[in-house]
């Protein structure tokens, strides 16, 4: 029995025989035999998967790593690829091949047999984050007129094609969804009973240009294991399970950390600097190019600052608020974009409500800048021109932080890019040139 | 047919009767119900829940966010409670009391049928997100000896009190686990069939202690539905559902999301500004503290920025990398001791390769702000001054962000309060103290 998941990883010896580690992964669950390999030289685990049977090849193929997979398969000729996808779901087999770069992928295609060739080209049609890209083409349909011994005589049909059925989907003549029947009604109904009495007629279904995460959320919502594609027409086209849920939920989760941490997850298996060094780089660039610009302002103002030094001393508070106070707001309305379609177009809305927030903030925070610059220096112009100013950042940013994502989505652009490092560095460089206007002018009214 | 999961969100007329408003959700998803309702004053929640019978205001409660539930349980009296609790699975009953203040769960618990009672106390001492928090104690299984008409029998016994039925487990004489067979094999197998024959005895379980996320991660790996919880001597506890699992690491994406960008998803639901503002401060005055904590190092070496004033022009460079480089480091770290359990005690493997990481974009970006000050101000003593000291903040940073994570961990934090803003707010004082402490030692020196 599998008590811990990380017990069943087998720590192979690199100066091991292909043959021996193939026989001390035997009888592990593909998963494990994926997490034992990735330890290893890429040209092993090509041996190693040489040595398995081809359904297992397959499935140890799809549970290793983006990284690792890609490496493998540039290993792997076109007919022990076309061997190893033959085995695996549909959906599997198409994310395999998909990933293979032109002339391969078409001499893996010409290997596969003609039924398999017909619909992993068509799952191929969808983009990979729509639920057609997550789909599998296997699932099990009855016919409305099927009796319930009917419907166990199609599962034991496919039982050896598909890893997991948890429904029976039933159909009219035309294959549009009529309905569905659980197994576990199945399990407990007299053979003899007609699928359409069983059957429940309010199935929760997606189309196949759905976007995945909204797919995910479907799931989450009404608590799926499956879910069913259907076609414009209500024509049944494929099946998504949950385990590929699982996979989005953690991706999409992997992506959204990455846009605000500037790096990206493919690093975890990059070991030369200089290849994950290409991965964060662009995003230090960004911020220092911002830097500049901040510099560029503070040469602009710099009569002013020769004026009162102390000016100067105010512009990591200034930009450590613009950029939190930005970063703030745009993650809550991105967030809120996700999980609920009413904020489309209620763009006026939201920046009423994150000004009322904003204008909260500012108060506080412009006093409490206020009365410390105030006692600190014994200034309490610049403790004015300090805290004023301030508040103002506070207004700006959560402004472009509510603006932004709208105007992001409107153009076509992930909104996400609002949490990223061009919305922070922006606020940096209106948040200096807001303070140091004000102050400049200040200081001149006031001589 | 559901075609589109926002489609049957149902506009209430907020003047409507109680009544009127159950009867247009009448027939709904409870998930749908519950979305419809979250649009409506809490008071007329409450009062369409008393309309509607106890299974489907108990599902609807369950399916309220955390917010509106929370509001709802306050008006609601013990004894509605406890009426609606009942019909519950017994991990989602254990949630709605566990929500309780103290006298009112007692008196909701005393008001729970025996048997009720006393699943919902042992649920509620498990921690809220470990394992034992997330599970149910109601699953099927029958005796090793059985035979497959005595497990669908089971079934049919359990099926009117458990939404989901995937599996039966299979248990010997002291209710310790043997092995687990799916619907799908229980409906293609002889009625006369001995479990024990059928069963698959490899089965994936965990411990009722194990952290919630390391559940997930369990289901992801294996591509579960559903997973037994044992007892240190093998015996069945209870059972986790992948329903929860996506609730799960749907809040764990949030609460990465949250720490990152100091906000939380609580204020969804929250139109008082100054509950909003109650929030996010106090990340604000933590990036606000580490501001004034950078004056004071600039105050401290005012001498040197009173002789070159450009110094502080390439502060806000200074800092935008010390956050950044941070930030990537530490997000990297996390989430590799998430997914990957060998980093234990390897700080000093993963040091070296940060450090790689960052000296190879040290040379790059120093260099470069070297010649670009250079080029600009046309003084290549400061523009050493400043490539050379972004060099040394960008180092500072990458083993910030490597120590950090480890440490805390060590002392019981969790690791992922390294990407929040303490650690760049410390990066930033840090940042400015390395540069202007390097600046101001070359300029005494070189005159």
């Amino acid at each position: 029995m599998v008590e811990h998941h990380d017990e069943n990883v087998v720590h192979l010896d690199p100066a091991a025989s292909p043959e021996s580690m193939a026989e001390r992964l035997a009888g592990l669950h593909p998963a494990d035999i994926a997490a034992s390999l990735e330890r290893v030289e890429v040209e092993m685990v090509t041996r190693v998967l040489r040595q398995l049977d081809q359904e297992t090849a397959g499935d140890v193929l799809v549970n290793l790593d983006e990284h690792t997979r890609a490496e493998v398969l540039a290993i792997l000729n076109a007919p022990e690829i076309a061997g190893v996808a033959g085995e695996l779901e549909s959906d599997d087999a198409a994310d395999v091949i998909g990933a293979l770069e032109e002339p391969k992928r078409d001499a893996v295609l010409a290997k596969l047999e003609e039924d398999d060739r017909k619909v992993v080209e068509d799952l191929l049609q969808y983009t990979d984050e729509s639920a057609g890209g997550i789909m599998t083409s296997e699932f099990v349909y009855v016919d409305q007129d099927a009796r319930v011994d009917d419907a166990i005589a199609v599962i034991r049909e496919a039982a050896d094609e598909l890893d997991e059925i948890h429904n029976v989907y039933v159909t009219d003549r035309d294959r549009r969804l009529r309905g569905v029947i659980s197994l576990r009604t199945l399990v407990l109904a007299q053979p003899g009973a007609r699928v359409e009495d069983l059957m429940e007629p309010d199935v929760v279904t997606v189309s196949a240009d759905m976007d995945q995460e909204d797919v995910a959320e479907v799931f989450r919502k009404y608590d799926l294991v499956a879910i069913p594609v259907v076609d414009p027409d209500g024509t049944l086209a494929g099946r998504i399970t949950v385990d590929d849920i699982m996979d989005v939920m953690y991706e999409e989760a992997e992506e959204d950390i990455s846009i605000m941490a500037g790096t990206r997850e493919e690093e975890f298996h990059e070991d030369s600097a200089l290849r994950v060094s290409r991965i964060r780089l662009p995003w230090l660039v960004v911020g220092a190019l911002g830097g500049l610009g901040s510099a560029t302002v503070m040469n602009f103002y710099r009569l002013s600052l020769e004026k009162v030094l102390a000016l100067a001393f105010f512009v990591p508070v200034i930009t450590a608020m613009g950029g939190n106070v930005g970063l703030q707001t745009s993650t809550i309305i991105v967030r809120s974009m996700r999980t609920d379609r009413r904020l489309v177009g209620e763009t006026r809305q939201r920046l009423l409500r994150e000004w009322r927030v904003a204008i909260t903030n500012a108060i506080i925070l412009g006093g409490a800048i206020y009365l410390i610059v105030g006692l600190w220096f014994g200034d309490w112009r610049l403790a004015a021109v300090v805290g004023g100013s301030l508040a103002a950042v506070i207004l700006v940013a959560a402004t472009l932080g509510t603006v932004m994502p709208f105007a992001l989505r409107r153009i076509g652009i992930d909104p996400a890019v609002a949490q990223g490092p061009f919305v922070t560095t922006l606020n940096d460089i209106i948040g200096i040139l807001v303070y140091l206007g004000l102050a400049s002018t200040f200081i001149e009214r006031l001589g």
